[in-house]
């Protein structure tokens, strides 16, 4: 990095900590916020620091929220006897606009992977294990990708919930192999929920 | 957008201002500080914040500084005969580093594009007629970018000092036309520099 460019230098550094974020990116994003959009950074300051102040997990189901408890584990029309388990909060509205499910949730935030450091604690498999002990619950449909870590992570979660009364099920494989659920078209989505095994 | 993932939508709608990031990158962006780096998204806020409040322009040059003028406009060793007029900080850090130019700069900050509104007030046209009255200037020499844009800027450029006793030269055709200076290896730019006309 240039001494030229040093003034701009913290902030390239903090932009690279966003995900798939160069140098080169980092800096045209560094100049460009500030040659053309102050107000754009001033609001993404803000919207960071709200964010990381004040966006929690719900207590239920793990998912993002305002909320000590979700919407949707607020909504007592659900059917309290399945609980889809789900990567992320994405991969939640991917499921919620197929229509086709209308029970409960839990959200990972993540998947099994050990060599990024990721194991069970990391993706709540210890409050899911809480979760599962209500006692409506009958089936519990892991929705995790169909990636490498996606299938060990629902692997993971089968072994945990072995020897008690719950079915354990997986979404269909109409889903593509190697994608990942939040990318997937709604209909497919749909027919893996039917498919389910 | 989904109102389940409301509750991260002020922070996907702010970080879709950076340029190049879409919907699905600023969710994904959005996802990995909350959930894994919430300490960096602190950290982008304050670096944002510091920037925009701290980060001027030097008053000689335009470039991006801490100072009233930065540290090139500062360096009495250089050729006072010569200036070199660019798009960016990054252009200019360019031409540092190809070791080949002695003179001071003038950093556009962008270049003319009547289409997205930026006219010659927005690109500092007439500081840089003020700095172009500077008696020991004998040379301007333009080095904005190839493209359709840089060279409109550069015949701007040229018409503005036409009828005063200045040289005004541009940058050989080495460097490929159609291509930004930044990303031109420096050989290249050391080349047209020597052969500019």
């Amino acid at each position: 990095m240039s001494e030229l460019l040093q003034p701009l230098e913290p902030l390239i550094q903090a932009l690279r900590r966003l995900p798939g974020v160069g140098v080169k990116t980092a800096q045209r994003m560094a100049f460009h916020m500030l040659q053309r959009d102050q107000e754009g950074a001033r609001q993404l300051a803000r919207a960071l620091v709200t964010a990381v102040d004040s966006v929690r997990h719900c207590e239920k189901c793990n998912t993002f929220t305002h909320e000590t408890v979700c919407s949707i584990c607020r909504d007592e029309g659900r059917d309290a006897a399945r609980l889809c388990v789900v990567e992320t909060p994405a991969d939640l509205a991917a499921m919620e606009r197929t229509g086709a499910y209308r029970g409960y949730y839990f959200v990972l935030m993540g998947r099994l992977s050990p060599m990024d450091g990721v194991g069970p604690k990391d993706i709540g498999l210890p409050e899911l294990l809480v979760r599962t002990q209500e006692p409506a619950l009958q089936e519990v449909i892991l929705a995790t990708s169909f990636t490498a870590e996606g299938e060990a992570t629902a692997h993971a979660i089968t072994e945990l919930l072995q020897g008690r009364s719950i079915e354990v099920t997986r979404l269909a494989r109409g889903v593509p192999v190697g994608s990942e659920l939040e990318y997937v078209d709604l209909g497919t989505i749909a027919h893996a929920l039917v498919d389910r095994r």
